[in-house]
């Protein structure tokens, strides 16, 4: 007779158009079959879940909707999102019980796992031990480094994108990679045949996430001035103390978004780290450069919207030539194995600050899930379920 | 005695932020001094205009903000705008009387013209006797070519955009610049490393004015599948008669332009040259192609609103990973001899049609702007002053 085990599930109720609540999501005791084996001839293994990751993207796969760029979750099935497992059991060669790993995994105390159901480079075995094991979910995997280095990435082909809008790259300065001397000449044909050199060091960013928090602290890395804005004053401290940011400021504090950009980009934004979308994009805008650069990456304010926020300035992308590009982490998980050796070597070498907002017990899931929407994370929000 | 003689001028009444009307501006009978003649030690020449041009740029300088890119008209002076005139007297070395010019001039009989007021290559001396005069107001200068080539370029660079993408351009191709051949290959990096090979053909175009109708016409000599939208049934035929297109459709009669999109576009939009935004951008974003790209160049529809509609489909950027970039024919004056002998030789050849809208007489110049903003005309609005 088969031993059935318990293991206890965050199930997805049903799809919704609205923001979710924790209601949306129901802790249930399930079961496992098969004794906590693998199934002999499945290829798949089994995991202990160890803890897990809260990404506002998840928001999107609650909507019963085949258009986007990730399938929906399944109702009555768990959540399913980037996770660490210890494997308990294995039918796949490459994976023996006790291995580490970081991937797509459901949120439940055991899931069984298939290498075939994951993108390429998401699930892999994690070597390091001397980071906490969280990290893999926001410092050292999807959606972290990887998000950030968009903006980077945009920075770094800067020198395509200047040519397309005959504002040329310092050549000397774009082999060099992205540094300080990272300069370009913008020439003001509408003006003469005048040279203005300017460092594209002014960058904007919504910075209290898990995204955020990285995209200004390498774009500091990179010799910019860096501003930030967050949900709570607790929340600017940790950005100007903690994050090396030049400023920061509460959003919610202030009644005229323009205003408030103008006051701490006088000479305007080269680059602006949409992840917010709405009236800040709208107040973006506003402040850009002429031949500014607006990486979109998230538009979180918008998740829970069926019918979004109109953005109204867009005619700014025509007098100041900005471009504005769209950014998925998929498309990039080539790279990763680069950005992963990169962001590890500036955590130990204490050039990185990575901050955390731990849930304890799959009990509090569904709260600290809701709460990314709220703003009332500090920091990558997770869920520790296990310890190893 | 100076002798005085009537000069009959469009004066520009006052600021306005709304849709010009007629009365925003006023025919007057002023005067110019100097018997005809350009003031010695001016270095200006007087000029008597042949031909005006009406463009929807124009809307932005009625309105009192230094915030444009171009300077506002001077209430109780003559608008200011494209012309073609007729050397008269000169006080310039370069200009000798019975030069054809094209370049700023005034809305009025007879203007007095520096070379140093204008931007570089837009003052240009007429050498072409077997093309229409105001064909320079268009098809061969200013806003015409050099916007098309906005797109063209877009196409062009490509090969950047792409890169920037990781989506890889066909090396061969991009060599041989824009032709039929112009194929990427998109790396599906995200289910595994097959290569899709695709033309990026489908182009979609607001296309009853000015500028439209040579983005058509200069995508169909680069082999891409044309479609363009215009506002009555009468452009529609001649966009698929005359300008070659391979369909159009009137927008005004699509309830649903998302559905009319989809009609034209199963497969989705690989470029989309916007100079209309509003509902039609939101449409297009809704039906952009993964990889997509997005010119904006003039979104007419939003010139006369102070507070303009909002753009409620931004979120696709990121899902398609869209690129959408902001062009002003001014960056690209350098580049403006070049197009405008390819194309001269495209139309020499039969492989490019114009189509005008002539207003006769100054007395009309009002109606003719105006009309620009109801959709009245058909094809490029000019004025006729008077003959050489």
């Amino acid at each position: 007779m088969e031993q059935q085990m318990e293991n206890r599930q965050v199930i997805f109720k049903g799809f919704i158009d609205r923001a979710p609540r924790e209601t949306d999501m129901e802790l249930k005791v399930g079961s496992i079959g098969g004794g906590l084996k693998a199934p002999p001839g499945s290829g798949a293994f089994l995991v202990k879940n160890l803890c897990l990751s809260c990404d506002p993207y998840m928001r999107g796969r609650m909507r019963d909707s085949r258009a986007s760029y990730i399938p929906p979750f399944v109702p009555g099935q768990p959540i399913e999102g980037s996770g660490v497992s210890k494997v308990i059991d294995s039918d796949d060669p490459d994976f023996k019980p006790g291995d580490l790993v970081s991937g797509l995994t459901g949120w439940e105390e055991y899931s069984l796992v298939r290498k075939t159901d994951q993108l390429p480079n998401q699930l892999r075995k994690i070597e390091q031990h001397d980071v906490p094991l969280s990290y893999h979910l926001g410092l050292l995997v999807f959606g972290g480094p990887i998000q950030s280095h968009c903006t980077t990435s945009f920075v770094k082909f800067h020198g395509k994108f200047c040519e397309t809008n005959r504002i040329q790259l310092n050549d000397a300065a774009n082999f060099h990679g992205i540094t300080n001397s990272l300069v370009y000449s913008q020439h003001k044909h509408l003006h003469g045949s005048t040279s203005l050199f300017m460092v594209p060091k002014n960058i904007f960013c919504a910075a209290s996430g898990a995204v955020g928090q990285l995209v200004g602290q390498l774009a500091k890395l990179h010799g910019c001035y860096v501003v930030g804005s967050a949900g709570s004053r607790q929340k600017v401290d940790l950005l100007k103390s903690q994050l090396g940011f030049d400023d920061a400021f509460v959003y919610k504090e202030e009644p005229d978004l323009d205003a408030a950009l103008k006051r701490y980009f006088p000479q305007g934004i080269d680059i602006y780290f949409d992840n917010v979308g709405g009236d800040m994009l709208d107040a973006a805008l506003l402040n850009m450069c002429v031949g500014g650069r607006i990486a979109v990456c998230g538009m979180v304010s918008q998740h829970s919207q069926t019918d979004p926020q109109g953005i109204h300035n867009l005619f700014n992308l025509i007098s100041k030539r900005i471009r504005m590009q769209g950014f998925l982490q998929s498309d990039y998980l080539h790279l990763f194995p680069l950005f992963f050796n990169q962001v590890l070597k500036y955590y130990k070498q204490g050039k990185i600050t990575y901050v955390e907002d731990v849930a304890q017990g799959l009990e509090h899931a569904p709260a600290a899930f809701v709460g990314l929407f709220s703003g009332r994370n500090v920091g990558k929000q997770v869920i520790h379920v296990a310890n190893p």
